[in-house]
């Protein structure tokens, strides 16, 4: 940001009185500019022991595979924004079931939201943003291919609870580390429900 | 918004290609604008059958009750920025436990979402956006002069769990309503996990 959105004029970074944050001040009109994580939301659609993937026509990332997710718009529910970004990616219109997974990532200010979900009719298809679009078993997931690791740790999750019969709410957030050149990240959950 | 951010240009709302909804476009950077909801974090602290509540001193709704919580910042987790606020605003210092409520409420481009804690030692004190902090029971709690819709529907989920012994994760929403000039809340949540 480098000039204000009210005003036109130059801003400048400081802490207002009362905060303890640098935010974007306009010196001319006085606004105050706060930046705020974003919320992306998706589904985890699940139909015969599978889930739904896409394949990502989009950068970044392109070509990887990915559960369909995105930004959240204003003036919609997290659960509409879910079921509108399965739509949109992956042609599927479902019924949101249960929240599953919220991981903060604070290195990239985002919550990453994913909600259990079931076909209301088994069609899908690749939306603009996805090259292809598919239903696969755990065993079938190309694991080496996927796009983020939010989206790994979430399927790893499902097949998991999966196994142990009882589907969970896991809340938590992914810490990027860097240690000799190598990203990895360090997981921290809430005691599950 | 009504000039870029990043050049200082006026800007125009517009659908950008392969979009479907209108944006604030600057023609001169070709940057596109998104807006997206906020989250609004906070904690129910629980101690010995009464939960924190604060009285705001600040607008909106100044003089009015509320549970510690605001906007989450960028950089940190969804639990950071609950305790974080726990502390700025009632001087208190918590552990979280666990997710409780999770409402999108979609007329003002939010996401509120409520965890349980308690308190690491049991000491509070008015921040400086709280007139006064205290600990209330349910029937202490001041029912008709609670700040926001949405904090007095997790408040009634709290006590209402707390009776039936089991503590859910409430995931839904909130609608606004105007009818015959009265203001009124649709609430609905997924089933209850």
């Amino acid at each position: 940001m480098k000039f204000c959105s009210e005003c036109g004029e130059k801003v400048h970074l400081g802490v207002p009185q009362g905060d303890n944050r640098p935010r974007y001040i306009c010196a001319s009109c006085e606004t105050i500019h706060y930046q705020n994580p974003k919320m992306v939301v998706g589904c985890l659609v699940e139909h015969e022991n599978k889930v739904l993937l896409c394949k990502r026509a989009i950068e970044p990332r392109y070509g990887l595979w990915t559960l369909p997710a995105g930004f959240m718009e204003n003036e919609e529910t997290t659960m509409q924004a879910a079921a509108r970004e399965t739509l949109e990616e992956a042609g599927a219109d479902v019924e949101i079931t249960q929240l599953f997974t919220m991981f903060s990532l604070p290195h990239i200010d985002q919550v990453y939201m994913l909600y259990r979900a079931k076909f209301k009719e088994v069609v899908f298809s690749a939306g603009s943003e996805s090259l292809e679009v598919g239903l696969f078993s755990e065993s079938e997931i190309p694991w080496d291919k996927i796009a983020f690791p939010v989206i790994t740790e979430s399927l790893k999750r499902f097949f998991a609870d999966k196994k142990s019969g009882q589907f969970q709410i896991h809340n938590g957030a992914m810490f990027k580390q860097l240690e000799n050149q190598q990203v990895s990240f360090h997981v921290t959950v809430l005691d599950e429900h």
